[in-house]
């Protein structure tokens, strides 16, 4: 296998490309401005070693607390607990919550072996347990294994002195009935709210 | 702009990748296991040094020449000349030609300041002068760039003993009238063929 062929390989694997857009993209990078190949190269080569785990909640970041952990002036009574450091910036854009975060980089799926030992659940105990907050939003995906996750820390919180919450199911907005799939249509039947 | 931001921003450049294409592949990059991504990193990093244009007709090789031109046993009668060196690779997956290849490495586009130098045209008149090719089949992109630069070729040729060839237009097998645009259609219909 040439070299050519080998980047492509490794190119394909990542999500969304295809064995097509991978051969594009190794084409570019042998076209392209040399420095600039490089320079991409090495990003990616030290990303692991520049980037790690806030010691707080779990958020990717270069530092020892992520960008959000150090954020004074947010609403210490809060948590909003994700699956991936990437659901973060999703929520940040909706400019809908000011508390701080926790990422659990996963969630439970005794099929694939994740238990909760897998998850970065212990130290969400250790944060809630420090006391302080009140109320823990779980924001995992409205999956069968976000589901059970969040049912998991409701029941693992249990005794504690905190509400916990989880995102509302519902239509999205914009969106048209017709293309409504019949689970999210009956969530948001069994939902609805007074007008 | 933290080192994750500036990877998305370097990703996002490449062919086909958008915005979020570019986050879900950097945060894939994090997660991932290491070695891998220090593996792809050195890859890329490395890649232009270790691939070059084969001396012979400009396709990319890890050697002197490429896989193509040390082939023995290929019609040295035909030169397909194409704009880039993928090119090769689709045309190989037709097994409807069995020439060697001459890659161009662009097309002349005046306005974009290409003219004939900024290709690799010097090498392919020196590779007619020394005789032997009696056709050269020009494969460049039916476009207008694709298009001059073949009418460029065949003037540039025009007093040596070449045949000068372009591949037929037509309708796309499998095609649908009903999608066919009319440029496509006007030419399938001038160069109709009999039955």
């Amino acid at each position: 296998m040439t070299i050519l062929d080998d980047l492509i390989q490794q190119l394909s694997r990542l999500p969304g490309l295809g064995k097509k857009s991978a051969r594009r993209i190794a084409y570019h990078l042998l076209s392209t401005d040399k420095s600039l190949a490089k320079q991409l190269g090495t990003a990616i080569s030290e990303l692991q070693e520049r980037i790690h785990r806030c010691e707080d909640c779990g958020n990717f970041t270069e530092h020892k607390k992520c960008h959000i952990c150090i954020e004074q002036g947010r609403d210490r009574n809060i948590l909003c607990v994700v699956e991936q450091p990437q659901d973060i910036g999703v929520i940040e854009t909706s400019h809908e919550y000011g508390g701080y975060y926790h990422v659990l980089h996963g969630v439970l799926s005794p099929l694939d072996g994740i238990g909760p030992e897998q998850l970065n659940i212990n130290q969400l105990v250790y944060r809630i347990r420090q006391g302080g907050v009140k109320e823990i939003i779980i924001a995992t995906n409205p999956t069968l294994e976000g589901d059970t996750t969040a049912l998991y820390l409701k029941q693992l919180f249990a005794t504690d002195n905190v509400y916990i919450s989880r995102l509302a199911l519902g239509l999205p907005v914009g969106g048209d009935l017709e293309y409504a799939d019949r689970l999210t249509l009956a969530r948001s039947f069994r939902a609805r709210t007074a007008l």
